[in-house]
């Protein structure tokens, strides 16, 4: 059974059967033209919107429906996490080639449906449409946070000190295990790959304690990242590759390939760590923070006056210190 | 130039040249990892999100692209205006294939920001994604309404009368003229195609009246549409066929091809019109509101006891009727 052979309607009434019955706030869920909802009192409201496509952002030959399901929500959900938002909603959008088994879809919609349990997000409507080309899952989310705990690119001081969580590369590594079909590829790599975990937690404690002046996910990787919250800042930085979390296994397969683990694991995406910028002094805060998150936590480098960015390695440092290599681009590379 | 030439952020920063600057309650606007408002006070939130698909909802050989732009907006606003919602903000994502010009994408936008600034509805965010196939645009919108004013499928009880605005048909006419390359396509059948005009102020002022108890509007037909407000209702229909208020231009094009101009105009979609039920003790209320509205606002049918929904034309009456055209199917037919 494909999609095709499905009308619309049972389409739906498929999709809705891996979703939670609504909550109290939900006045009109699926089903009519609209969603209706009461808002959060007190609270701002976060919005984003990201779209995966097939043959962009995934590849079905070695990604699992309930994987794509779950990134699809997942680099949602990690926009929101750098926003020190907390998840409250969703509306999902899906165009659908004719031919994808109707169990694909179950499981596409399982994945995020799972992964939105978790997180107490709930999907209050949507949209279904043939796609004539590939699977696109486009997902709106909105998330709720007190102004005072709103996070943005732009509040990064010179003197503050940069911050990432997580270990970087894994997912990068994970996605050329996959790719290449590798005899053994490291589980831990490829986890890291197919369930992004967005730092929600991470995100909202950031946030709360207002320890952070800055924060950026890192969906485009830390090249990316650093560059954006440096302009959006008006600042410089310095990064110590010598300091970056690259995850073990990927340090591995990267060096086993001859490329540089750091420069793999600055300019590769899909690790949705958050980089963070802080006064010297909130360094305690943040100790703390580390371990009551039980998420790594780690100092890599300072913001600068100026606009350059660079990554200091070894005795390449100062003024010898190379630019850091780009972030990743899936407008122009898939 | 084609937006493959581009970088992402000079694509964002050609998007953002057509949108007029962020209204107060934006607190963060484009160009953070999301978007962050002040939700309106006293009102519940309408949640709409539709996508319009290259191939599926649009060719770009005959639709100008402003004029897609407009449609990615109007499908949405029509789902506002069929809950007696006021347009406040909206998401844009887009998947870009990568040949499309450069100055295409600015007429997408210039016609989807021209709709929405008429309707004081303001571009929060969005997302730009490359797409190997069709070109994808995926609409999100909030709009805001006081609870006692919102509008559903399901209010409508037997011997409510049924009402639709506008006229029937001239979409599908005009989409026929340009698809087949008619030599003189009547204006007022290709304008309908175009750039539908969502019925905003007749659904905001249904609501206000509350002189609707179902309201839905007619992207996919009149038959879909009849059919889903019953189903939702639990009612049966009867519509009248002779009074259906079909575009002159449509009739003349259908019958010289010896199509039925009513089952065309019942079965085909793209009427952004609404589909209203109410008591017929609102007849009067609703004759003022057609004339403070300036739109056409016709009598076509009546909710009956049972599930059968029916089409009475001529002597065709009563026991003798047919059962109403099923309405147009986006996801099964292109």
């Amino acid at each position: 059974v494909t999609v095709s052979d499905l009308s619309e309607s049972d389409l739906i009434a498929r999709i809705q059967s891996f979703l939670p019955p609504a909550p109290p706030w939900v006045v009109v869920g699926i089903g009519d033209d609209a969603a209706v909802v009461e808002p959060a009192k007190q609270r701002l409201e976060v919005l984003s919107v990201d779209a995966i496509v097939e043959g962009v952002h995934f590849d079905r030959r070695f990604t699992p429906p309930d994987a794509i399901g779950h990134r699809a929500l997942a680099v949602n959900l990690s926009d929101l996490a750098s926003m020190g938002a907390a998840p409250r909603l969703a509306l999902l959008s899906l165009a659908l080639p004719g031919a994808l088994p109707a169990d694909h879809l179950d499981a596409i919609v399982r994945g995020l449906a799972a992964l939105a349990a978790r997180h107490s997000l709930h999907v209050v409507g949507g949209n279904l449409t043939r796609s004539p080309g590939p699977l696109v899952i486009d997902v709106t989310v909105m998330g709720v946070a007190k102004r005072r705990q709103i996070l943005t690119r732009s509040g990064a001081r010179v003197g503050d000190e940069i911050w990432v969580t997580g270990r970087l590369g894994g997912a990068a590594a994970g996605l050329d295990m996959l790719a290449s079909g590798a005899p053994d590829p490291a589980p831990s790599c490829v986890e890291r790959y197919l369930y992004p975990e967005p730092r929600l937690r991470a995100g909202l404690m950031l946030g709360r304690n207002r320890a952070a002046t800055a924060c950026m996910d890192l969906s485009d990787g830390l090249g990316d990242a650093v560059r954006q919250v440096a302009r959006a800042s008006k600042v410089g930085a310095v990064i110590d590759g010598d300091s970056l979390p690259v995850e073990p296994e990927a340090v591995r397969w990267f060096a086993a390939r001859g490329d540089d683990p750091v420069v793999a694991a600055v300019s590769r995406g899909d690790d949705y760590e958050l980089l963070v910028t802080a006064r010297p002094r909130a360094r305690r805060l943040l100790d703390t923070l580390k371990s009551s998150l039980g998420v790594p936590f780690t100092r890599i480098g300072v913001c600068t006056d100026g606009d350059t960015v660079l990554l200091e390695r070894g005795a390449k440092r100062g003024a010898a210190a190379d630019p850091l290599p780009a972030g990743f681009d899936h407008f122009h590379q898939s």
